[in-house]
Formats: C-alpha cells, structure tokens, sequence
C-alpha cells in the first residue's frame, strides 16, 4: 500500500448514481477522464484483466478465434448497411488530414463480414467464429453510472459465419452456452430474455441481463418461464368482437377533463353505465410525438393507448427505431389547428384524415371494441365510439406500457417486471449484413450462396461494474475470488517492530504459496483506518497481524460473510489454500 | 491449417513498399482496414500479445504499475500544454455530440500528469512510475510500411514521477536499462542515439533504433562510441578568424551561374585563387523557405549553409518545430522583388535588412570566414564577403545536411551515416508539463515543488514489423523463438492414412510437451505448397511426416538456418525441447 498507485476517497464522486460507480471511485479502481470516459488504475485494470480472461477462455472453448480490429474505421462499410445514418448521434464521427469520412467503431459487423469476404470463398472454409476483445465507442446522451454505462468501454464482441440456417442456429446455441459458463464464473446473478433486436435488424435474439434494480433494462417474467426484455412483450390480443347491435356512437359534453381521471369521474357522475363503473380502461388516449429519422427529417406520429396505460418510451423507441422520438411540441400543435388538446380523438387522425398524421393502435383495439375518446373539439368526448366500425388507423404498435400481471404472450401465466443490466446479447444476424456487403461463398454444388451470421455480445468493462453491483455491501466491494486483484489484503495492527517483522514474514509465506498479496504497510495510518479501506477495496480474506501475534495469532476475516477467526500464522497458507 | 482464418497469399499488396507490409500480409498477420489502420489476425494477435508480454513484464520489473487510459480524450489538457495546436495537422480532432472538442489520444503526458496530480500530494509519495499498453492515434501524412508507420498503432507508454532531478535521472536510467533487456529479448539489432526532444520539450533524450535500411530515421556514430540521431547531431564549429588583412569584398559578374557547380566552375575560369582552386564549400547558400506555425500564420525564413551542403529537411523541421517547413513559392518571390533568385545574398536577408525576412546561419560561417555569395543582381556574385565584417544574420541554425566523414561533436572520430526504425524513446521532460498542468506536491519541509517527470515509449506494434524487417529471407518470415505464434510447424506430406495418422500423434505428443504447434492437415494441398506456406509463416522448427514415417523417421527443418536432418519420431520431442 506504501507503493500501490492507489487512494481511497471518503466522498463519492458528486455525478455517481449508483453503487458500483461510487465504489469503484473511491476504492481507486478507475478515474473519470471526461464524461462517460474512464481511466483504469492499476487495481481495477487488474479485475477487467480478469474478467477478460475468463471471456477469452470460454470464446476459445467454443473455437473462437480472436483478431483485433482498429477501432478508427472507414465509412464506407457502414455507409453500405446504412448504419451511417441509422446511429444517428450515437456515433462518434471525425474526418482526418485529407477530409475522409470516419468512425470510431460501436460494433464491427460490418467489418467482419467484409474481411471473412476478403479471405475465404468456400463452404468448406465455414463455419468460422470470430471474436474481438476491444474499444468500443457510443456517444451516448445521458452517460451515467460510471463504467456501467460509458462512452468508450471494453466489449467481447463475436461473430458467426454459416452456409445454412442450421449451422447458424448451432453457432448460435454454442454461444449462448459459452455465455452461461461466462456469467456464472464471474458470479452474476442473471436471466436470458427474448430480446427486440433494435437496431441490428434480423431474427432470433436473446439478452443476458445482470438482476439489478439500478439496472436500465425492464424485464418480465412468468411463473411458467416466459422471460424477455420489456421491448420484446407482445401484446396478448383479445379476440375481434361482432359489431352487430353495439350502441351508436354518440357526442357529448365533457368540460373541464383534460385528464383521463377527470374524464372518468365525469363519465361516472354524468353518463353512468348500467353494467359497471366506467374506468381509464374504458378510454382511448391519443399521444402525439415528432419522428426524427436518421436524415435529419421529422414526421408527426399518433399511438392509441387504452387510458389505463401510458406510452412506455423505450417500447416506443423500439419499434419506430432507427427513428429516434422526440415530443411533439407547440410549434407543432400550431401547424396542425385541427387537432384540439386535450380531445383529441381518432376522426383528426390518420393518413387519410385532414392532419394526413400516421395514427398507431395498440394491438388490443381490436374490431368491435367500444371506446370514449377525444371528439376533436373542446369540451367534447365521444363515447361508444367502435373500432373498425366508426374508426380504423394505419396499423398498429406495440408502444403501450407492459404492467405487471398482464399475461405473458405464450399463456404462461401473469408477469411480474424487474430490472436488469444488459450484459450479453446473443443475435442471430441472419444474411442482412452478408447481402448489403456481397458475402457469398460457393456451396458443395459450386453455387454462389449468401452466408448467414450471428452476432454476439458481451459488455466486459461493464461486467466488472456489474459484478460490484451486485457484491457489495455498506462497507464497501466484496470481490468474489476470481475476480479479486489479490486474493488476501494483510493488514499490520501495531507498531512495534516484531508485528512489523511478523506481517512480513507472512506475506512472504503467502505469495511463496502462490497467492497474490495487497500488504497494507502503511506506518503512520491506524489500523481502523486500514480496516476500513480493506473493506472497501474487498479483498476476499482480510489477514490481521496484530496483538496476537506474539502468540504466534494471527486474525483472519472473511469479507463476504464477516466471519472472523484466529489461526496460528504457522498454518495460515494451509487454511487459506484449503479454503 | 484447415481451421485457423488464415489465408496467405501470393501478391503482396500493391501499396506494400517495405518487407514487413509485404509478408505480414502475404502470410495472413494483419489485413488492412484503411490506409495506415489495419486488423491483426489471429496469428499476427498471437506475436502481438507476446511482445507485450515481454514489455509488460520488464516494465513491471522496475516497480512500473499498469494503468489504461481511454484513447478518447477532452480538449482541455492539451490545450492547457498547447500540444492542442501544436500538433497540427498531426491530431485527429472530433466533437461529441454535444459540441464538445475532443481528440484521440496521441500520447498522455498531460493525463498522466493530472492523474497523479489528481491522487498524490506529498514527496513522501514518489517517486512513481506508470505505464500503460494501449492504442495510440496519430494522423501521419503519409502512412506508408504497414504496421510499421500507422495511424492507429499499439504503444507502450510510460511516465516517472519524481521530486528532484537525481530522481529523474535513476527513473531515467532504469527505463534505459529495461529498454535494453526488451530490445535484448525481441533480437532486435539496435543503436541507442542522442536524440532531439522534437515536439515533446525538455532535455535528456535517447533513442532506440533498430538498424534497418528501410528505416525513416537517420543516425550517425563514431568509431568512438557517439551515437545520434541525425536531427541531434551538432556541427564542430571552426574557431573564428580575424578579419585585419582579409581582402575587400568584390562584387563580380558571373553570368549564367545559377547553380553552385556552374558558379564555381565560372570563378575557377575567370578569377582563379592562387592557392588552391575554388570549391562549392567557398559559396556560401542562401536557401528560402516558409513556415506554418500551430496558428495557421505563416512566415518566411532564409537559411544560410555552405554551397556544397544541402540544407536537410528533417533536421531544418525539428529546428523550427511545431512550425512546419513549406515551399517558398512564385508567390511568396512575387512578394520580395528585391530577392533576385539565384543571386541572394546576406545584404537582402536579416530582420534589420529591406526584406524583413528572418535569416539564420549555419554555425560553420563563423567570424572572419569569407564566402563567395549572392549580389542580388542578377549574374552578380560578390567574392571576400566576410563573415562578421561584411554580413551578420539573427542567429545559427544546425540544418545543414550531416554528411559521413563528418567529425564526431565530442571528438571520437569521423561520423558513419546509417538508417533505422524508432523503437523506442527515453526522455527526461523535466518540469514542462508539471508545471503547465499544476503538479506540485509537499517536500520535506512543508513547501510545495514542482515534480520533474520522464516519458517513455516503445512502439509495440511497430515491433511486429521491424522484427520481420530483421528477420526474414526470401521465402517468408523467421520468427525468433520468443515471438513465434506456434513452436511447430507439423506438415503432413503424403495421402495415405498412415501417415496422416502418424502426424496426428506427432502433433499430440508435441502438445503434450507443452509446445505450441501449428498443423497444416489441409488434406487436399500438395506438399510443394504446404512447405512454402510453412516458409512464409516462419515458425522456428518445421517436422515434416512423410514417406519416412513407415521408418519411424520424421524430418525436422530449423526455419533460420536451413538445416535439416531426419529423426526417429519417438526422439522428436526429446530432441526439440533440448533444444
């Protein structure tokens, strides 16, 4: 510790939000070098050594191979995929001395696919894997939660390369067993969710997300083991309904509701039903956004939610990505004066309507389901209102709120939500990036074929974030054993010279076991503070030389479960090593 | 063979100048991704990782600790150094998507600095030296040679920290001692020269270069043991000479003498010395030159040097560093109509003088020298210009070309020219950056000091190729044993299964005994190509199993020297490991 390039702070950085960002600050484990950008001190560049090498093994394991590809990159790969313009401002783009256009990489499919093309053309070259451990770059809006989630970051990114669908679906399931090996060694609790494939466009995909509840991902999952991040949930369709012999649908006054609560008790106290109380379920809620598509362009769009629920964001985003949303403000209100706030109902919308805006439905307003909604003047509901009799729109959207309790998709039972931290992702890519990039080889029959791909995930910096979300405590990092820069942090209590002489000897006996050793020899710090950073920094055995050790004691402690022992230091590395 | 993505080729790229670009390539190490940015492949990942190996652990033998800095990096510190601007067209700039100004990381003296500004207060803390491993970016204006002159490239860089100048130099002197047993350790032959501290500021600075002709620095030695790189080498000045009795300067027509050769060959004809003839080293040269300084202004220049001396451009380009050299074009003459080309002379050059323009001398034109020069008149030279008496200018210059035979500035003798690589840099910085950034920590006494540092680089990429430049032949590359991807070689030369089957043993067993080995087990590929393919990959020990496998017999190729001889293949092992 006299020598280590380490301190320990007592105050968490002012911007750290969650646990393992404050933590892995003040123990000395990395540095914030800019916004979202950090630097690895000698012990946290320790532990993503590790964790590196444990990716790196299971990669190997399933016959990966690894390269290293630049993470400066030219457009035209990307330009050709349309990626270019689809990452929007999430890519960090720059021109060098002679004006090209560059990229500093987020992901590299591009790149893989073209150098597989360059090298190899038959089916008798394929299946290969291919895997990178390496900088990645994503200009991210809101960088936050320290290494969690930051603009440069260390990922293990692998890609596939399959003649057939077959083989792709076995390259597939050899990586997401690989994965499985990978998250249970560096100890995360985690679930394997059916995943949207957002950007990445293409087909099977599935996510591995750490449980945490500072985690960015929502996640359902059923009691009969339906699980899938909440931007995958589809909707369970109720069946569409005869429209013979429903009420007419008919106008009526409704002051003063701008709200659905409002417009509820309304409903209840003025038009009450004769069945039931009227409830939010009974509304259709019209919400308005602006479209800004890669190219800059902008495009008003509608989404028809049922009252109970609210537009989630992020299943929104999803579905209209590579558009990004943004909210559809006043000036936009002021160019369309048809549409009345407030009561804004089905009749102004759609591309056939007098606003020409894209109308969306939630999946269940189905044909011959009756709704209040915005009559388009002020004041005004219309109540009874039946789809697919009285109105249609352009499709529907899967953007509405998932709650817990609603039904998962495959009938297995009510979901609940959590949170969770993307830590993997598995992807079967399919022949999109192999036909934008003209990947073909010859097949057993001599014929030009497209190869099919996966792509394949895993946030490395990330982990060991993750890893300390999830193994900490009040005092500070618990470090499960694999992932500990040193496996016994020693700590010196007392001054005198024969302690002194006695922690020395034991921390030569320990690392002559092979074991690697932090020695706390600190001179002029007191032992509690000398606790208090071994705990902090999380070590998995702490070893006290101390008062007993004239006895020939010495303390051991171990910091997951607290338990705290003597031991004759003569049987100390035996102890230890048995452990 | 038949699984491991490689292909190797038979051209060498068209763009590849160099023996390195060409077999890296060929031989399927590294791919290009963009000009001067290219992919290390699976075999070429496999030296690479082995040359940091060796830098990782001589740097952690002098007490080093390893850090990792991000590559993306703020505007802000290097504004505060003004390397910002300094390093002009050098630096690839960008913004974030919030406008802010960032750049990618050439070289982290100034994070290093506010790192441990950032965590250290007290002398009681240093010294300290940290290292890191990590991917550097420099916008080259010519990236040419492959790997060995990139733009995005694998460096070690590391920084000392320490309070007094004593300090600095044991810091120094141990950086210069692990240089050696890395350069030692990759078999590189090497000069270590006096260098000039270029763009980085401070003093005492070396240079490791490995000797090579396609190298792009130029270094001189004595037989005596001085050692420089080129731009370092200072001119032996001749004592000044008094002027009582020199003849009077003479202003002469020479006509059609637009050249040095033509003007000496006119002065030998028409006005003939007694003592000797004239020489082009009695001319003295005035040669014109813009700069452009960091700021974008520009700057005219003029530079005196002997007529039978070229002015060379790298030693005239680290003088005026961070001022880059131009052409001094039509325009800029059409600008000085009182410079008469090819008659200049001193009384038109000088700050004092008509033209304005700067005016620097070489230091050989001491007092009391007199030169024939121009009258700036056309067709007129002026002979007995003395230096001193007739002419001044505002300072010396070393830009001079050094040419061989040159005398040693220390006096050990003639200098030899040759050519080499930069593998490495030792550099005492001193207080610059610490002082510009704000480093400071408590002495004994209380007071705070300014820490004195050292920076220190090895190209560890660039180490990849210059160890092909010196060991290769015309059939591949010969890897020394440290850096080869694999020990072994195995090639199977022969159809039948028996003696397939023999080379799967041989291959076990070698594995067994801990050696790496590559099998080329392609079943459909003649022997002729498999050996070639063996030659260019360059493994140390090529076996071949043949026909002499019904005998027991294997054939072991030792890839540097060539020599060959058969073995029993149950002593293979035995006699490989012995080796």
């Amino acid at each position: 510790m006299t020598q280590l390039f380490v301190r320990t702070l007592r105050d968490a950085p002012a911007d750290a939000e969650v646990p393992s960002h404050r933590l892995l600050v003040r123990a000395g484990y990395v540095r914030r070098a800019a916004p979202g950008i950090y630097t690895w001190l000698p012990l946290g560049l320790k532990v993503l050594g590790k964790v590196e090498q444990i990716v790196r093994e299971e990669m190997n394991a399933i016959g990966g191979q690894e390269v290293r590809f630049p993470a400066l990159l030219p457009r035209e790969p990307y330009e050709a995929t349309n990626r270019w313009n689809e990452y929007g401002p999430n890519l960090f783009r720059l021109q060098d001395r002679r004006g090209t256009d560059m990229l500093l990489g987020p992901t590299h499919e591009e790149m893989f696919t073209l150098l597989v093309k360059d090298l190899y053309s038959s089916y008798k070259d394929l299946p290969v894997v291919l895997y990178q451990i390496q900088t990645k770059y994503r200009d991210e809006a809101r960088p936050r939660a320290g290494i969690l989630r930051g603009r440069e970051f260390v990922m293990k990114d692998s890609y596939s390369f399959d003649v057939t669908d077959e083989g792709l679906a076995a390259s597939y399931q050899a990586h997401r067993d690989a994965y499985v090996r990978i998250f249970d060694r560096l100890g995360l609790e985690y679930v394997i969710v059916q995943a949207d494939s957002g950007a990445m466009g293409g087909s099977a995909s599935e996510e591995f997300l750490a449980v945490s509840a500072v985690g960015e991902d929502t996640f359902v999952r059923s009691p009969g083991g339906y699980a899938a991040n909440v931007e995958a949930v589809t909707t369970v369709v109720p069946p569409a309904q005869p429209v013979d012999g429903l009420p007419t649908a008919r106008v009526v006054d409704t002051p003063d509701t701008p709200t659905i609560e409002t417009l509820v008790d309304h409903l209840n106290a003025s038009f009450p039903r004769e069945d039931r109380p009227w409830t939010a379920a009974d509304t259709l809620k019209n919400v308005l956004v602006m479209l800004r598509h890669p190219d800059g362009s902008t495009e008003p769009l509608a989404v028809g939610v049922p009252g109970d629920r609210e537009v989630d964001p992020k299943r929104l985003e999803t579905q209209v990505s590579p558009a990004e949303v943004e909210a559809f403000d006043e000036a936009a209100f002021a160019r369309y004066p048809q549409l009345v706030k407030g009561y804004i109902g089905p009749a102004a919308l759609g591309t056939e309507s007098v606003t020409g805006i894209r109308y969306l439905l939630d999946p269940r307003v189905v044909e011959g389901t009756g709704w209040v909604t915005g009559a388009n003047e002020p004041g005004r509901h219309v109540i009874d209102l039946v789809a697919g009799r009285d109105f249609t729109a352009d499709g529907t959207i899967e953007a509405a709120e998932v709650r817990p309790g609603d039904p998962a998709p495959d009938g297995s039972g009510p979901l609940e939500l959590a949170r969770g931290m993307e830590m993997g992702h598995v992807f079967q890519l399919g022949r999109k990036y192999a036909e934008a990039l003209g990947l073909q080889v010859l097949d057993e029959n001599g014929k030009l074929v497209t190869v099919t791909m996966g792509s394949y995930g895993v946030g490395v910096s990330r982990a060991v974030a993750a890893v300390v979300e999830s193994s900490h405590d009040e005092f500070g990092i618990v470090w499960p054993k694999e992932l500990a820069p040193f496996d016994v942090h020693v700590v010196v209590a007392g001054k005198d010279e024969a302690t002194a002489a006695g922690a020395e000897q034991v921390v030569a006996d320990l690392e002559a076991s092979g074991l690697e050793v932090l020695f706390d020899d600190r001179p002029k710090v007191s032992p509690g503070v000398k606790f208090k950073d071994a705990e902090l920094l999380g070590m998995p055995t702490i070893v006290v030389v101390g008062r007993g050790y004239a006895d020939g004691l010495v303390e051991v402690k171990d910091r997951a479960t607290g338990e705290r022992r003597e031991v004759l230091a003569a049987d100390l590395v035996a102890t230890l090593t048995a452990d």
